[in-house]
């Protein structure tokens, strides 16, 4: 009954019912089920509850399972074992086997390589549509896809990619050599994983090559794990941009020391960074001194500085990230956004200057909301720039944003505010 | 010659290529290239660059090129043109074409409805594997995708789904019927376009079938929109956060009006949210005037409470985004928070109370370090629950991220600085 409960469920559901499941229930759950889904439901499992699985099902039955598993998933699970637990698997495994798994495994979790497979459908070149189909009939149940088809030469050369939609609608016929896509679109497996599921999503792609430095055909990204490689890397994204440095899982299986050291570092740099606007306060003594209401306004105008360069930057940093625009556009932003700070700054001088003249008079108020405007516009501006010279350093934009613009613009802010004030009220 | 080169390019490439030259020759090159390509490179342009083409082409042209675009795409060209353009199209269209271009135009934009084609393959539950792959090579020039069909009744209610792959790895006297998935993953017309996206990527479809109200079917989402569409509400979380409002088109075609108007409305928020931590300075203006060097620490204590607060928001939107941590882990991620917190607090104290002895002696560092820890514990814990309370109350986590957290922090920070100070030194 349990067994046919979980049947009736997709696949990643019942991965992630396994999780829930006792110690020793879930082992029997996966014995009901057949092989080849018992592979692609360990497939799904996130990575501690993989490796805890793993490292309780008997040495032979895990090594029948990899073999079920798919190239990529099954290459995983194997860097996620310790030592003692690849050595004992590797002799129950094909040499082919254990040569692909150590191949895969070998490359860094950044790259291609990382999250490419191996057990893609290739063709010869000189079959007819009609003995394509049954080749990939053949190959349908240990390929990744047959929906995409690879023609490589003995050198494993990348001669051109079929469809099946292709195939199908060919004459029965017709070579395989006259079907192929001879330009296809690929990558190369040292690139940045994020290159892979940029090209699938631009291109529409189903699954996308994988070259190596000779040219050869070394594994294919599929559309699913491109998804997931998007996922991640905008996951970074978030985390770059709030000052959250890089978690090796996710956050809800992150300990608290993971998360800690994450945090940190930006955090206490960012503390130094503030002295400079203490500093700037500092300098300003004797004119806050003379107008202590000045201070009512300080926290009100750094952070507007902060928050209209925040907008600025995440605005910059995503269209940056999804190549709406371009390093190249930087002058013409730059000319769009002076005039849209300078709009925002304008209403949001209006705003203050309200304030400013119930709590401290028109002088106090003429002195806000001037500060206000070029606090704005230089918050603003600054936000907008940042991201494209990271950019031009070679640094990711993503980390171009939140809490580095506002701390920037509280010191910018503080030496505004107070060099306006002294002018203005110091006469 | 630039026919042969247009054609030896990857159709999203062409696009691009178009959207580059001039008005006129645009035109002249699409001509040189088959009807067929013409149709997935104009949907392969940028929505403004869609209509600035449309409205260049005569209109029979255009009617033959939209009867050869995939329905999704055709409809959300419609969509932008103008009335008049509308009315001068639909008669050039065959009656069935008239009603699907209606229906899938008059989906909200937020709507699965909206990103779903209707150009599906479907297959009759009695044929076999052999009969099914003809009914497929004949549908396979118009259909989105033929690895998906799906199988309906008169009613056109959903009786299964089979993919190609099972078909053609089937017997040939095998009956679809036999072969299809008869509980399908499936999707309401009317649900959020982000739901698609999630049910592709979680389940690793290719396609998938979305349902009206009454159970029939009425398009599928393919993976290549759903990578868009999670693109797309990536860009809404990422500008949400940074209080930035909806933007109806990309950053670069949008407007100087509409991104005024896209970021005012927060910022002026904002400006009046800030006065209260003005206020919490004027009511500690006594304690600040005996000890003027309280001052230089105020920015740096407001700023960190809202750096910790703006890493614990981030990580928790993210998360709650992505599925990592659902709502109901509140109660043990805040247990987990307040660990981390406290440990931030205690470092980042340590560092300011070193800043502190340097700039005004133990007694003020003393001060200086306990309010850290309060600001970063508050900030923190205040960072970590606002997405949560934002889910509780309807509204989207992704808005309860920088700025926001940012105002709160300041105001909680200048009230425990100064409270702490009075109670300190003013004894
Ligand atoms: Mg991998
Ligand atoms: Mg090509
Ligand atoms: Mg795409
Ligand atoms: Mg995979
Ligand atoms: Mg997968
Ligand atoms: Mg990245
Ligand atoms: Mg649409
Ligand atoms: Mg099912
Ligand atoms: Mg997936
Ligand atoms: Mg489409
Ligand atoms: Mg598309
Ligand atoms: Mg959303
Ligand atoms: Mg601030």
């Amino acid at each position: 009954v349990v067994g046919e409960f979980v049947d009736s469920l997709e696949l990643a559901d019942a991965a992630a019912l396994l999780e829930e499941l006792a110690e020793g229930d879930d082992l029997d759950v996966m014995r009901m089920l057949p092989l080849h889904d018992q592979a692609e439901i360990i497939g799904y499992l996130r990575p501690r509850a993989q490796v805890d699985l793993a490292t309780r099902i008997a040495r032979r039955d895990l090594a029948k399972l990899m073999t079920a598993m798919s190239h990529d998933e099954r290459a995983d699970l194997f860097k996620q074992l310790d030592e003692e637990a690849q050595d004992a698997i590797l002799p129950a495994l094909t040499k082919a086997e254990r040569e692909d798994l150590r191949r895969l495994a070998s490359y860094e979790e950044w790259t291609v390589g990382s999250v490419m497979t191996s057990d893609y459908a290739t063709l010869a070149p000189e079959l007819t549509a009609a003995q394509a189909i049954e080749a990939l009939r053949t190959q349908a149940l240990d390929a990744e896809t047959i929906y995409t088809a690879y023609i490589v030469d003995e050198a494993r050369n990348l001669l051109g990619v079929v469809s099946l939609k292709d195939i199908v609608t060919a004459r029965p016929r017709q070579r395989v050599a006259d079907l192929m896509d001879t330009e296809p679109v690929w990558v190369r497996a040292d690139d940045e994983q994020e290159d892979a599921a940029r090209l699938v999503s631009r291109y529409d792609l189903l699954a996308l090559p994988v070259l190596d430095n000779n040219d050869r055909l070394v594994g294919i990204v599929t559309a699913d794990d491109a998804m997931d490689v998007s996922e991640e890397e905008v996951t970074e994204d978030f985390h770059k941009g709030s000052t959250v440095g890089p978690l090796e899982t996710s956050v809800a299986e992150s300990t608290i020391m993971m998360l800690y050291k994450a945090r940190i570092v930006w955090l206490v740099l960012l503390v130094f960074g503030n002295i400079f606007s203490g500093a700037g306060i500092a300098y300003f003594e004797a004119t806050i001194a003379a107008h202590l209401s000045l201070l009512f306004f300080l926290p009100l105008l750094i952070a507007s500085g902060g928050n209209a360069g925040t907008q600025s930057a995440t605005l910059m940093v995503r269209a940056l990230a999804t190549g709406d625009v371009r390093p190249a556009d930087f002058g013409r932003l730059l000319g769009r956004e002076f005039i849209i700070a300078l709009a925002l700054g304008l209403t949001m001088a209006a705003a203050v200057s309200a304030i400013g003249i119930w709590r401290g008079g028109p002088e106090i108020a003429l002195v806000v909301a001037t500060a206000m405007i070029v606090i704005v516009l230089a918050g603003a501006i600054l936000g907008m720039c940042l991201p494209f010279v990271f950019n031009k350093l070679g640094r990711d934009p993503a980390a171009a944003a939140g809490p580095l613009v506002a701390s920037l613009a509280d010191v910018l802010g503080v030496l505004t505010y107070f060099t306006i004030a002294r002018a203005l009220l110091d006469l």
